[in-house]
């Protein structure tokens, strides 16, 4: 990682640290692993974070401190913050660290914390006014800064760079676990860490299941096929699907992939500063009704990327409850869909990144039908 | 998958249901994905369940609704339980749900349901009993049934055959992430579904960190390398590390060696049905603390596998407040380790299962340290 592609974690836990006296707390305890991960740079799979106004403190155990008390992960990048080891449990060490603080009124992340974490701190802290916070720092996120914005540009180029490869990588005969196996080769080849989940190859009758699993069904002539896949680079998610088919498809799956194209389309061209999530999914859900297919569009329109593959905004119906009034920096993907069982399923999925007037387009391969031959 | 390794859902159900009368609830809501998956199977990324003596019923949303409809999973095996859709959230699915089920004093998952849901869960049903309960799956989950064990033995021979090929993958002038990928790429050779977490491959100073993470270090003489890698087969996760050498090592690390050899056998011969899970640790721990290397070792010895990569039991101090009393069926991993910067970490791990009288080891390829070539 250069100097310039490190993000600033001083400027990320002032920010968080600065909501914390519209709250009047005195503390918070951040324990959601990919918050932990956006304000310090720690890659492990335990340490949680205490933000006070008096300055910032990581707790993690023995297997972890070594790394931090250096400063670096072994990516060579981690925030300064004053450890705390484990010695006996998470629990013990956070109420030392809160007693030390001298923290009466206390929020905890209520989205990530069970009920069960909660109790036995109410037991173990008893003194200790314990308050829900409601997505502090996942509202940073949010928003993704010039660092981050960086990795998912970079990220989108380099899944372009698979998405291409597909006329190759799909063929008939070959098993839909074998094509979803050489594209995660590929998403390492050209740079990801992991893919960011697992790779979706659904053909024919399996390609109307919106999250079927690769099969060892063979890919046959008239097949749809959705491919659906992603990659991580330095922690941050991208997600693409694109549609082949194999040899010539029904005209009924034909209408069905023009159908998608245009409601995608019609979603794009509705990402803008000011409009929200609503708006979005609105417009890729009407286009699809126009058509007769509202009923099988049944999933929401997209979903936003960054160190989770699935985090704020949704974009999904006003009725499901999360509208969000979308805003520079937003970064998520638009992918309708539409499922029949009898016909098959399309989806097409691209990742934006909203601009005051627009939306940038992360992902800009050719959005057509790859079509390969039948034999 | 075979009829005679098909998991007896009704029996799993009924197993779970039954403990609802003790606690005198009237339903109960399963959310953790992995104890909806242990209970009907379902494999996708959301559903839960509502058990109630009166039948159990599944929820889940127009993604997944075909799948559970046909009462099949694309691999062909599913629980038979009632559909509910759900149209716009889950909460409100699962209101009605509980409302047509009559149930006034519901429980929920405490160590997997948030606070903010269950917050949501008391303002659109306010007038349901909400009662936490404490791992009531988790505890079905413990004990291993014949097809889990069938599942994890074969899993076992499977991570022993890759392991049985590090020598030929580790090799002096290799980058830990390239020795990382050719594991990775072995694991599905052998026919793992997906590496169970993301493999680690410490060499020399990097092999200090328990869990550090592949670099692009390159392995050099007189390194001591940690392989530590797993495999998931029908959803059951698999865990094993090995130790290698690139040519002759100092006496120091040889002797670093030789203890955490020590630890693990004293660990495996301490595990036997009616011992605590703080016995095992602590035989490991005493050993290397004989050895002066007490410090050096700072996590537990092992957890358990099963569906989850780590779930219960934790084989850790007693003092960590998780003590439980061994039984047949129990699966974990014994993998003690100790850490010195300056001379690098030695681990190596194992998984077994709890018989009357000991423990079968499910891993039993050779434990020896395997010395490559320096050149």
């Amino acid at each position: 990682m250069t100097e310039s592609s490190r993000p600033n974690w001083a400027r990320r836990v002032q920010a968080a640290t600065h909501s914390l006296s519209d709250r009047q707390l005195d503390a918070l305890v951040v324990s959601n692993p990919l918050n932990v991960r956006y304000l310090s740079g720690f890659r492990g799979s335990t340490a949680w974070l205490v933000l006070a106004q008096t300055g910032a403190r990581i707790l993690t155990d023995g297997r972890y401190a070594a790394v931090v008390r250096r400063g670096v992960d072994v990516d060579g990048d981690l925030a300064q913050m004053g450890l705390d080891v484990v010695e006996s449990t998470y629990d013990r060490t956070l109420a030392d660290v809160l007693s030390r603080a001298c923290a009466k009124r206390v929020g905890f992340e209520a989205s990530s914390l069970t009920v069960a974490g909660l109790r036995r701190w109410q037991d173990l802290m008893p003194s200790i006014d314990w308050q829900p916070t409601d997505d502090l720092v996942e509202k940073l996120r949010l928003i993704k800064d010039d660092v981050e914005l960086a990795a998912l540009r970079r990220a989108g180029r380099m899944l372009d760079q698979v998405a291409r490869s597909l006329g190759s990588i799909v063929a008939a005969g070959r098993m839909e676990r074998d094509i979803a196996r050489t594209i995660d080769a590929a998403l390492e080849r050209v740079g990801f860490e992991r893919p960011a989940f697992e790779t979706i190859v659904a053909s024919g009758p399996n390609s109307a299941y919106p999250h079927a699993r690769p099969t060892d069904r063979r890919l046959a002539a008239g097949d749809l096929v959705v491919l659906d896949f992603g990659g991580v680079l330095d922690g941050y998610c991208v997600d693409l699907t694109r549609m082949a088919a194999v040899g010539h498809i029904e005209s009924a799956a034909r209408s069905l992939f023009e159908a998608v194209s245009g409601a995608q389309r019609a979603a794009l061209g509705a990402v803008r500063a000011g409009a929200t999530s609503a708006d979005v999914d609105r417009a890729a859900r009407s286009w699809l009704e126009g058509q007769g297919l509202g009923p099988a569009f049944c999933h929401g329109t997209g979903h936003g990327l960054g160190l989770d593959v699935h985090e704020a905004p949704r974009i999904s119906r006003a009725e499901s409850g999360h509208v969000t009034t979308l805003a520079p920096g937003m970064v998520f993907t638009i992918e309708p869909g539409a499922y029949l069982e009898g016909t098959g399923g399309v989806r097409l999925e691209d990742d934006v990144l909203v601009t005051t007037d627009g939306c940038e387009v992360l992902t800009t391969c050719p959005r057509d039908l790859v079509v390969v031959s039948p034999l």
